[in-house]
């Protein structure tokens, strides 16, 4: 059985809030929300039954523990101000994929992270079943905790270092921001030419089901993995009228022909 | 009822195979099939109950169509020398995104694109219930005999000129090739720390399913689109053990910051 937790969630942003419904709906939902924009804050806890408050010195003092879902920047200074107001053993975790949970540890002996590892947009519903949730912490006591937290929303669990969440985070980056840049690219060229990225969803489609279950390296196609150069050069030519893109795609064409060289 | 075309694929890599196959399966199976390597010519034809043939010509002089599923910059050449042993009223017409038809124009009255916009591997199967088929010929007739052939393989077909289909194709290089580029580099640098790409599949996932029913541009995150400039120095850092990863990750940094500022 898993340990009630009495949590404070320090942010209403995107993380928060799809953190907060999932503890809701598996019923240990946040007692407390906390956002500097208090509409915010009452937004998120009236769907999630919790005390809404935009004043750090407004913090309940007894929560077991403090998730801070906000910006990476903000971490360091939001747990420095955390330790004016909350005990010194209060459990501070944030969910950032790229802070190291050391910067908490100047503020708190109780710290580690709790990160979802999921592209969160406020429009679409999150899929818990299937995220994995990442956590750390320096003592195994703290982890147990945080792993039974976890397995409460997200049965894929994984005790993960800071500096491989940081790699994790490096390569999120690589298949998520920008392959969605690369969509937008597509989507942006198409209808500037009045056609829709409708025609090219079952590529899309295909080209994620390709790496399923290959490696991306086996799975590459198209002008530059063959060194059609001519090809490569019309739409160089092409793109004049989009330099950036040009920039691009000049810049990915040769590391894709580096790489099957 | 779609006429039966008497067919003879020249070519037997990733378009030829698949198209084949997939004519063969819908009842109008390549008559014969070319390729420079006899093996290969063999072993495809072998599939589709067709005749394997490795010299232009040995070509039939009386089929229908002539399919060219060849290198894009092959194509001229090819024609070219069709032009030697096939009559100049044979209907011949080529599978590539890059290529005008006019290439064509210069050896056969009758020409035309048979563009299937998918990513073929031979490793795996082609599902042409979703692929849209692209065709196009300079005289309607014409485009009523490819549209009624390409009807019998794909449910999704469209008439698109040289310049949509241009367009497409470059597209289409952004979402497909340059997105799996990324999917390999994610895949490089975990393999390199002991990290397997099984932990972001679900974030893969999510990046295209977000796109099926929403613009990319609504759907980005990530430190670039926040301006997180703390998270790109990191990552930048991280990165500089892998040069042009850091480079594909400036570039595409600061064009996610220009599309959202």
């Amino acid at each position: 059985m898993s340990k009630h937790e009495r949590i404070v969630m320090i942010g209403a942003g995107n993380v928060g809030s799809h953190l907060s419904k999932r503890f809701f709906e598996m019923g240990n939902p946040p007692v407390q929300v906390f956002s500097r924009k208090i509409s915010k804050a009452k937004q998120l806890a009236k769907v999630v039954g919790a005390a809404p408050c935009n004043q750090l010195s407004d913090l309940f003092k007894d929560a077991t523990i403090y998730i801070l879902a906000i910006h990476d920047g903000a971490i360091g200074a939001v747990a420095e101000q955390l330790a004016i107001h909350l005990p010194e053993d209060a459990l501070v975790v944030h969910t950032s994929g790229a802070t190291p949970i050391t910067v908490i540890k100047k503020h708190f002996k109780n710290y580690g992270s709790f990160y979802p590892l999921q592209t969160f947009s406020l429009q679409r519903a999150a899929d818990f079943s299937t995220i994995p949730l990442l956590y750390d912490a320096p003592r195994k006591a703290l982890r147990n905790r945080l792993q039974t937290l976890a397995k409460l929303i997200c049965p894929n669990t994984y005790y993960i270092t800071d500096k491989e969440r940081a790699t994790l985070h490096v390569a999120a980056v690589f298949v998520n921001n920008f392959t969605n840049q690369l969509f937008h690219i597509g989507d942006t060229i198409l209808e500037d030419h009045h056609l829709s990225l409708d025609i090219l969803r079952p590529l899309i489609k295909e080209t994620i089901a390709k790496v399923a279950n290959n490696r991306p390296y086996d799975m590459q196609t198209g002008p530059a993995k063959r060194g059609d150069e001519k090809t490569i050069q019309q739409h160089m030519d092409f793109l004049k009228k989009y330099p950036e893109y040009a920039s691009i795609y000049a810049l990915l064409s040769k590391d894709i022909r580096k790489t099957h060289s």
